[in-house]
């Protein structure tokens, strides 16, 4: 078990919204027609008001993959045992899963976090140990982890932010490997959207009807046995480690004041639970795909977060939010690489 | 003037759909749930479907940007005067236009071709000499170019797309500068789509109303002109040279078994010529992003496209065309980076 960190929320400064003309006006003024980069023009102007008053970069990119287990699996939630997690974990480490293949393709660092795997997992140069405890208890009885738990998810999350953009990374992208956790993130979206709780769950791995019917009935037997509403109370509540720890990674990006690429339902319910503690923290996140996961569409409307892609993905690990980490890139070299539009009419380029 | 290659058209072997079934089957056993990479499945099999029956391979990509001017210009079709062409192509050069700073972002090899820039433009290392004519003529009042400069221009784009794929390129993406090039599009689309004219006219670079106005006088005055609709036919008529080599680029491309990633309203235009000149070559098309140049829509639509991207962007350059090779990247990793989910369930891995 990792030490036990103790959480205190940094210090979040919102983006100063005031100098967003100024920076607007420089993107207007580049070589093209005003406007034409669409919304690589808006990813622009968020990058620059976050580096303001530098010159933004978004070149290195590191994507944490946080893996937790979830004691909700005993209640028949998903259609892959929790197996699956650790050997998921393993084939991350040999670098043969979609997220090491997409990082690859995307110039993207991964590193993997055992937030909370069920069982002990052999040491690896590429794993970072930060479990906080041996998978959540199950929800659908009680709360998932303690609220010291829960605390320390956040604080170990925000650390290991924290420390990738530290050592030099510009983008931080957070994605999740923890059988269970759309149910877990069913949860969290019921009471923090809010929205009715059948509205939050879908097949998540891939649920048949037998296994969507188990699934409903444990989310609504979880969800009866509390009326928590606090983002803290509900996080703890519901799980998972996995996901407390990408909330932690969200406070983390946002107090370095540096982009958070979030990837789908399972990272956007972490993202929920950070802004629904701090609202200034959205300033940093960018949504990179709509989900094909039930819910996940609902979720982001209840941020008013608009997604960069939409390819009919739901894997999770991270593959949506390193697909999206190009864009990211493109929108900063209007800054530091295209001419301005007078320039080249002035024949100075 | 370049040597006018003769034009006849490459035998293009259509995809073998018949081994269809095992590639998705290699996709379907990889360690994700099954269908859970939602369009980077279908982009995976597009692409074993062009290599079979060699692994697929997506990392090297150069984009071809094909200059050329529109005799339609003298009607004001455009917002922006000709002579922001050459002044385009010059940025181009420099480094520093959109197009180069997305390059650069994607990891992607930017060449500049003149296709018909109507001033002659210095010698540069970086500019391959393709023109055919000083810009086409004026298509509302005669032919924007002959029958023998339109098979010229699709000569050269062949070959140039096939000398990128000779030279190690695994991806070519199109794209275009041309003021008044949507006017021409829009022609095409209208005869090839086929479509209403006023459906295919939108702002292009940025026209106001009044401009609006007069690109829709122009291009009703051009096409009450003739009655062309063989595509070749309606190529000569309507220009632009930009078009007709960007045309042949995608047959280049198909002739090699190689994917064209197709940038936005002005190179999909190229795509809808040369899929009606031989509708096997759209199995090697594989159209970047919707843009938001009114058109663009409708134009896919006529020929059953559903791009990758929606950003809503209408720039052109091959600006979109180059945000969506990383996700070529990414698919074409399924094959030679992700295990197999037996391995990982068997301990393999």
């Amino acid at each position: 078990m990792s030490p036990n960190l103790e959480w205190r929320e940094p210090h979040i400064v919102p983006l100063d919204r005031s100098v967003e003309p100024r920076i607007r006006a420089v993107i207007a003024g580049k070589a093209k027609p005003p406007g034409s980069l669409g919304r690589i023009e808006d990813l622009a102007a968020q990058l620059a008001l976050m580096w303001h008053p530098d010159i933004p970069r978004a070149n290195k990119a590191t994507l944490l993959v946080f893996a937790g287990d979830h004691g909700l699996t005993e209640e028949g939630v998903s259609a892959y045992p929790s197996a699956v997690t650790p050997a998921m974990v393993r084939t991350f480490l040999a670098g043969r899963a979609s997220a090491n293949a997409f990082s690859a393709a995307t110039g993207v660092d991964i590193r993997v976090v055992d937030a909370g795997v069920a069982v002990d997992l052999p040491e690896h140069a590429n794993l970072i140990g930060a479990k906080i405890r041996k998978g959540t208890a199950n929800a659908a009885r009680g709360p998932a982890m303690s609220s010291a738990e829960a605390n320390a998810a956040l604080a170990q999350g925000h650390r290991l932010a924290c420390e990738a953009i530290d050592g030099g990374a510009d983008i931080v992208a957070i994605g999740e490997m923890g059988i269970g956790n759309s149910a877990s993130a069913a949860l969290l979206m019921h009471r923090l959207a809010p929205a009715p709780l059948i509205d939050c769950i879908g097949a998540g791995a891939g649920q048949d009807e037998a296994g969507m019917a188990k699934k409903r009935a444990a989310l609504e037997r979880a969800a009866a046995r509390t009326a928590a509403s606090a983002p803290l109370e509900v996080l703890s509540e519901f799980g998972g480690l996995e996901i407390a720890m990408m909330a932690g990674a969200i406070f983390g990006a946002a107090a370095r004041r540096r982009p958070v690429m979030i990837d789908g339902f399972i990272a956007s319910s972490a993202a929920l639970v950070a802004i629904r503690m701090r609202p200034a923290v959205q300033d940093y996140c960018i949504f990179a795909h709509r989900s094909a996961e039930r819910g996940h569409s609902l979720m982001l409307a209840s941020m008013k977060a608009a997604p960069l892609l939409e390819l009919g993905m739901r894997l999770g690990e991270g593959t949506g939010a390193v697909l999206a980490i190009p864009l990211l890139r493109a929108a900063s070299r209007l800054f530091t690489d295209v001419a301005a539009l007078e320039d080249v009419l002035t024949g100075k380029i």
